[in-house]
Formats: C-alpha cells, structure tokens, sequence
C-alpha cells in the first residue's frame, strides 16, 4: 500500500509495523475482539504523531489511536486502518514536588507514574487492575476509574492539561499546570473520554497528591446495602473524609473466587451477603505515627469504629488487615474481579452507575427482570459502591441466540429507570454502540455528532466507535 | 418589535419585560457595561425557555442569557437582543442526604443552595463574593471559582449534570446524579464555562459534601511567597488535607484596606508584606468536639502548628481567631477585595493564574514589565494562593490612552512566560476577547470555533462573547 510506504519514508522502518510484526496489536486483551490493521506506526514524538495524521488525512485513511490495548470495550478494533501506538512516547518529562504536578507523554505506563510519584514522595491515585499496561493517554482518552475515585476523582479529575493532535495533524496545545483556568471552551474535556474519536492525546500534565502515610483496610460483613451506605457515611464522618476504598462482594463472588482459586478462604469465620472492602489513607504525621505498639492512628480509628459499630449489631463482622500481606491479600480477591468473571462463559457484562441511593434498588429490579428472561440466569455483582458503579455479569442458562440482547436490554431499562448509566467507567467503544443508540438522550447524541463532523469532518478518527450510526 | 409581541403571545404579558422594566438589565455591577435590550423574557421552565429560543431562532434573533448578572467581563452585554432570565426559575427540586446530591434549576441563588445544605446537614462548598445575587446558572455557565476551590474544587467539579436548552430551543438532557458516566462526548463540560454561547442551562445536579462542624481561622505573617507555599504544604500534611482556603494578600492591601475602612486595623502588631487568611475546616466529631475549656482539636492542631512554625522562626507572626466575631472580621477584610480594588481608579485588572510554584517569580516579572512602561504605576495583589489565582490590579500613573492596553498586555506576556493562564475563573465575556485572540493556541481557537458553528450555526447564542472575531 502506498500508504504504509509513504509512513516508512516519514518516520523509518523502525517506526511501522506490518504483517505478523501487528501481532500485539491485532486483538483486545478478553480476545473478543479481532482484526487486521494495515500498519501499527510508533511515533517517538507530537511532531511525529503530526505528520502521520497529516499524510493519514490527506490520503482518507482511517487512523485507530492505541495505547496499552487493555479497554474492555472494542474501542482499539482497527480492521484495514493505521494504528497510532503511543507505546514509544514513554518520558515523564517534569515533576515538580512544590506544584504537585507531572508532565508526561501519553506513552507513559501507568505504574511507571505511580513509581515515578512515590520516587518524589508524591502519589497519583488513579490505580485499576491494567495499572502495568494500561498508558496514560489510553487512562485519559478513556476517562478511566478504578477503585479510588471516592476519594481522588476519575483520570478526568487529575488531568489539568493536555496536548492533543487533530485528525487533519494540526496540533492543539492544551497543556496546563493550572488549577484554574477559565478561557473559552474546555475542549481538554472534550479530548477526556473521547476514546480516540477527536484525536490523538500526546501530551498531558496530571495533579500529584501527598502520599498517603498509613493505610488501614478492613473486610466487614454488612447486613444490606442501604447498611454499608451508612457505614460508609460513618466512616467518611469518623475520618474526615479519608475513605480511600469502599468495594462490595457478594456471595456469588465469594464461592466463584474461592472455586477459582483452590487455596482462597472465606474472609469471615461465617459466610454473609454483603462484604465490603474498606480502605481509609492518612497523610498527616498525627494519623500515620505508630503508637509503642506497632499501630498507627488511623488503624486504631478504624478498628474502634467498626468495634462499635460491630458491638452496637450496626455490622454483622469486621477484620482488620495487621500486616501489609493480610492488606494484599483482601485486595487480591478484589483484583481478581475481571479473571474470575470472564472465566466462566457464557457472560452478558455491564459497566452500570446509578446514584448512591439506589444501588440496593437498582440490583432487586435488574434481578426481577432477568429472572423474567430467564430463570435460572445468576447475576455476578462486584461494585465500587463509594461511586455507585456496578459491574454486573449475567450468566445465563438459556443459549438460544437473542437471550443475550433481551438481558442487555432489560438491564439497560431497569438502569435507566433508576436515572443510571450504561456506561460507568469502561466508556462505549464498539460494544456498547447499540445501548448508545436506545438509551442515550437523542438531542445530545445529535450534540455529539455534530460536534465529531466539526472536529473529525472526514469522519477518519476511530470509525464506527462511540457513536451509533 | 414582531419578535416581542410573539414573546408576549407566548409567554404572557408578565414574562416579558420591555423599554423602562429592563433596567436592571440593562448594566452590569460594576457600571462598566450599559446596553438597551429588546426585552427581557422571565420564563418559568425549561418548556418556555425552549419555546422562547425556537421562536428567536426562527426570527434570527440573538438571545443573551442571565442569571444573578454578577460577573465582571461584560458576558451579559446585550444590545438590541433579547435578554432570558432565569431568575424565576428558582426550585430546588429535590435533595437527597443519602446520595449527597442536589437536584435545582438554574435560577437559584447560591446563598439559597447553601441554606438549603445546611438545612440537611450538608455543605455546598462553592463560595464566593456575589453568592447573595449569583444564581446557579451562571455559575456554571462561567465555572465560577472562589475561596474554596483549594479543597472542593471549582463549579465544574462540583456539578454531576446539566439540562440545556440549545440554540434552536431544543433541549438536551444530561441530567444525572451519577459520580461516574463514561458514555459519549462530555457535553456536560462544554456548556460548563461557555459562558452562554452554546445554549442555555436550565438545570442542574450538584455534589454536596459533608457540613464541616468546626472551622479554625488565622491570619499568618510568612516571611516570602515560597515560605507561604511551603505552610500551606506543611498544614495540608497536618491536617490530612483539610485547609480550606489560603489567601493571601500583601502589604499595599492592608493599606488600600484600611485607607478605604475607617475603623479597619492591621491583622498583627507590626505591618508586614505577606499577609495569610488560612482557614482549616473538620468533618469529623473527633476534630470538632470541644474539649473542656471549649477549643476545638482542629483549632489547636491549627494553634500548635502555627506555634511550632513561629517558634522555629518559619513564619514572622499568627493570630487565630478565637471567636466567630474575630473569624468574620479577618473575611470581611479578604472579601472587601472588590469593593477596595474597583474604588481607586483608573485601575487596569486581570484574573491570572499560574503554576504554584511560580506565583512570587510571575509577580516580580510582572512588577518589573510593569515598571518599565509606568515606573510609578502601583500594583494590587490578592490572590487564592492555594491555586495559583491572582487577581492583578495595576493602577497607572501614565493617563496616555495607549497605557491601558499596554500594561495589559505586558502582564499577558508574563503570564504565558510562566505556563499561567490570562483568565483563571472570572472567563472571557467581552473583556478578555482581545486576550484570547492575543494569547490562546491559535488551533484551539479554531478548534472552539469549530464547537460553536457546529452547536450555534446561525451564531445567535450570547453573540460576540468569548471567541474573538
């Protein structure tokens, strides 16, 4: 192809990939999804991402922005078009410990940030499970979440900057290491959660915050969700807010991690319903110096609380992590989430929010309609209930071929009668187009077309993603 | 005029105000800004803004939105065009205390949405001067800022979602209580500090917070700015991230200050140049329950810190307000800001902000830019240090007529020189449109350009705001 030649005599061999080269970018991590690109190009920098995007538009090519290729939603499918892989923009170019800021390339591998944090005493909390793979224009593009959005906002709430390069190779600067900055049309946010359909980021100055001191985490034993709800307003109110985690398991997750996993145990002596991951983070000296005894403050606010809490029968049961390998292994079970989901088969998966006060209400109606699909279906809920999101997994006993469409869609419904979203924080891609279609307001997905025909006008930025046709 | 008397059809003759009624319409508070508009249309809801646009749009009429018409740029500037007010549209239609969440259209006032927190024993943090007049709406349409972003961040971050009503009268609903949305474009954020050129936001969902139930207040001596970095560093590591506003405000301040109040005193024994208004604010009973003599753990943790630092000579002087009356006096003082600044004339003002770390750097360049094109003029500072705000007020000796314009640029240029931004959260309107066609990235300009034709083709919406010709 004139095209991949053309890209060759630009940015060199090195730089283009084909033929069995495109392997890694050939197929999404769930290998749900498959295609063949033309060519995988690896930019080293903006101006090369620039020129690329220039010949790509002058020639009517479809280009697909990649960066770590872990979204769970098609968003990477690539069939016949140029991938862009930022995998070789990888510097973090400034850090600065008195503004608490980071510029970084779009490249840069997510845990390469925390290290690089943690190295100047600073934290960036964004974390989920891809954290080694997963690269920050990929986090921003996605607008991703994860486990500390409680506390810290989602990647679009840490980002106060970004460079990005249109599809026609103009480049838009939009870096900015301000807190406030009111001038003109927040187009960075625009960029933020386009998943690739406006442009590529290339660029992005992200907020650092003090480095937590001391963590304590807990596993309780709920009687209902309204009741975890509750503790979760106690314990922000016993903290002052330091509520870093709040994870939901219910009992499916437990026996389905523990047969995935032979040696994984109960966490309770007891099994219950409603089990919660709690995490609270303290920054400040006073909270995170140990007493003679090995315990810091803010491990003994929490286990009092929940001591009082366990005594007043407000929580069926309580433990407290003593060790830092007690700590990793309540997270590991949480982590495991997506592994021991997609294990079994066949799933009907949802990336469902609805606001905090409904989550109870919500997963009885999902229930009820489901069960009216199919009766024997087992629904799998795993949540970051401090955010209201819920991943929810359908596995469904009858196969005949429109079960799958009928559970999605009744899913769909009870969410948004409960004024909830399709998509939480895994964004649309390819997979969740036709929910875009049937429960999107129209106007504003008229909104959204209008706006991709001004910005993409030939229509070549990650085709057919997001978007409904 | 046809177009009003149709208004009036539709409407009634009580939601459409003309000739002599538009007075307090018809100037901005500061006296700045005078204009004649056709008419004002008061509409009740959303269904009569929406017919109010359809009806403008047909008739190619421009349409200028207002909501408490406090802000400072000449946004609400409407010559012969039809002025919508919101100011009828005042429900605060539901408030959940489980989800921390308020549900209100846009005319609200936000000194009501505060009563309305407090009420249910929460907190909406946005704060600033006008909050007795500014109303929701506008709020959000210039992602107002304030003394509190340092902790809560500003109108955008605390905004879940918005219903608009766009230019053809359509009417887009992102409404939403959700903390986590990823589906599609975040046209949330577009109309969120557009500054009503996209369309008109009718309602909104905000995020509430915990009331805190003990503040501390102080005023603190630093020796320099960077010093006053390093104690806002220092108390955010005490109290585990709990300042809630850092302001600071320099030694011509206190004079302006107390030149313009009689019975206004200095804060210390001795006049000093770097002046503190630091407030820290719990949430926790174990920070905000009295102990015996009545002081609160957050005020002493404030009282020993400040203690600790005097002590080892890292700052000159602190008082801590030891009552409410002494804790309002040191506000009176900070928010007095406008009124002094705007008495003395001629003033030339910007609403900078730069990186943290670079705000004593920026105001020595600026000082000296300054200097160099009226070396008597005099420079006001006061400034959300915590998030590198300034607002900049040169008063010139020179009465030339290129003066003006010439201090304001150099100040630009500086601004830029530092990574800063020309507008922080005051926005663009009228008076900043020269600033951007000077300052912005020349392809985020056409980038925005590209959003507005694509929203507002037949340009109807608050015209000739924000984008320059």
């Amino acid at each position: 192809m004139q095209i991949v030649e053309d890209l060759i005599r630009l940015l060199g061999k090195d730089a283009v990939l084909t033929g069995k080269d495109c392997a890694p970018w050939s197929q999404d991590w769930t290998g749900g999804y498959m295609w063949t690109p033309l060519a995988v190009v690896r930019p080293r920098t903006t101006q090369e991402v620039s020129e690329t995007l220039k010949l790509t538009y002058a020639n009517d090519v479809a280009v697909v922005p990649v960066g770590g290729n872990t979204g769970l939603t098609g968003a990477t499918v690539a069939e016949g078009a140029i991938m862009v892989s930022l995998d070789r923009m990888t510097k973090i170019e400034a850090l600065s410990t008195d503004a608490q800021t980071v510029t970084v390339q779009a490249g840069v591998v997510l845990e390469r940030l925390h290290e690089a944090a943690e190295d100047a005493g600073l934290f960036f909390p964004m974390t989920f499970g891809a954290r080694g793979s997963a690269r920050i224009g990929g986090m921003l593009a996605t607008n991703a979440g994860g486990s500390n959005v409680l506390r810290y906002g989602n990647s679009r709430d840490l980002c106060l900057g970004i460079e990005a390069v249109l599809p026609d190779g103009r480049i838009v600067n939009l870096l900015s290491g301000l807190h406030k900055d009111n001038s003109g049309l927040a187009l960075k946010h625009l960029f933020v959660g386009s998943e690739g359909t406006l442009g590529i980021i290339t660029r992005a100055t992200l907020k650092l915050v003090p480095r937590p001191k001391a963590r304590a985490t807990a596993m309780v034993a709920a009687k209902s969700l309204p009741d975890a709800l509750k503790l979760l307003r106690r314990l922000q109110a016993e903290t002052g807010g330091q509520v870093e985690a709040f994870e939901y398991m219910p009992r499916l997750f437990m026996t389905m991690h523990m047969a995935h996993f032979q040696d994984a145990t109960e966490p309770f002596d007891a099994p219950h319903d409603v089990n919660l991951l709690v995490e609270v983070a303290a920054t400040s000296d006073r909270d995170s110096t140990p007493d003679d005894t090995g315990v810091t403050p803010i491990a003994s606010l929490l286990e009092d609380t929940l001591f009082s809490l366990l005594h007043g029968g407000e929580i069926l049961d309580a433990v407290v992590a003593q060790t830092e390998a007690q700590r990793r292994s309540m997270w590991a079970r949480r982590e495991a989430a997506a592994e021991i989901t997609f294990a079994r088969t066949p799933y009907i998966d949802s990336d469902i929010a609805v606001p905090l006060d409904k989550v109870a209400a919500f997963l009885d109606a999902a229930q009820a309609a489901v069960a009216a699909i199919d009766p024997g279906a087992e629904t799998l809920v795993v949540s970051h209930l401090g955010d209201g999101n819920i991943h929810h997994t359908v596995y469904p006993t009858r196969t005949d071929p429109g079960v799958k469409d009928a559970v999605k869609e009744a899913v769909e419904k009870v969410t948004l009668a409960f004024g909830g979203s399709f998509s939480a924080e895994h964004g649309i891609g390819l997979s969740k187009r036709a929910s875009m279609a049937r429960q999107k307001d129209p106007v504003a997905l008229e909104t959204m077309r209008a706006v991709k025909a001004a910005l993409d006008p030939k229509g070549l930025m990650n085709p057919g993603k997001v978007l409904p046709d």
